[in-house]
């Protein structure tokens, strides 16, 4: 008999660049490296727990007009991210189901490095992933890096899968 | 048929303990760490790759009075440190023998720190795994810290193991 699975949590965000929503470049390289990588066929001895941290805008409207912005018109917003955090974790989940490892995935907003250290004190995984753009130290000082923070102040282990170069789009800074 | 096994690098050191040599308190921990918490019962989805960085002291002699060393006393602490080396690795590989997972080990001298970011660019791990003793800032400016510098240097991912507060020695910069 094995002892209980290793929890492997997933700290996943949604692309920065336009169009439809899904998964960043690197929360998918990190999914896929720790399936590839650590979970491998062992698929009965893990189980990953996909954390999304959805931030919030300051005024609520990412690319639209907001002046002339209605109660019904922040209504309508708060539902467009909900479905869209949905639909972001439905990939990682529909993934883990495919191949066969147990899951759980949640939403919850607000500032994702205290959100992601606040879910690891909470829920005890044995360890984090987290993906990295892999920016260099000119560009990180303009976007700030949530798996630096996480590395630092996490209360438990974390390993930070980069992008490759060639995955990289035209703006470091996207994701 | 499943693909290559995942190479996971761990950097051991010995114990700064006196008495019998032996490993140190976190990297048995992070040994221990991984066999549990990644290896599981895959031992045949792994390949450990066990590397001891040993440090050579400035005068080569540690605790005995140099002044009066010969060159013969040169060869023969020599000779010891390597014995100390090849005992210190037995330790690791010989539990990998036991639960029957594949390994290599190796001794390098030098700077912990370049001698492992050095090695990971020459064997390419999938990841690496340092422990470290956890300890907290304003220790840290005193001993410093390899697992630090392995984070931010080395080219792989690295999953740092922080020993247990229960885990650590009187003196926490002991190890």
């Amino acid at each position: 008999m094995e002892s209980e699975p290793t929890r492997v949590m997933v700290a996943v965000n949604e692309s920065t660049l336009r169009g439809y929503p899904h998964a960043s470049i690197s929360s998918k390289k990190a999914f896929e490296w720790t399936l590839k990588k650590i979970v491998r066929s062992n698929t009965s001895g893990f189980k990953l727990l996909l954390l999304h941290v959805q931030v919030q805008d300051e005024d609520g409207f990412d690319d639209m007009d907001s002046i002339y912005a209605s109660p019904d018109d922040f209504r309508g917003m708060r539902e467009r991210n909900k479905a869209k955090g949905l639909h972001l974790l439905e990939f990682f989940v529909k993934k883990c189901h495919e191949i066969g490892v147990a899951c759980e995935a949640w939403i919850r907003k607000g500032d994702p490095t205290e959100v992601i250290c606040h879910e690891v004190r909470r829920v005890r995984p044995d360890f984090l992933v987290v993906g990295s753009r892999g920016l260099g130290p000119f560009q990180k000082v303009f976007v700030g890096t949530v798996s630096e923070f996480c590395v630092k102040h996490a209360e438990c282990p974390v390993i930070t899968i980069k992008r490759s170069a060639e995955e990289s789009p035209q703006d470091p800074a996207d994701d």
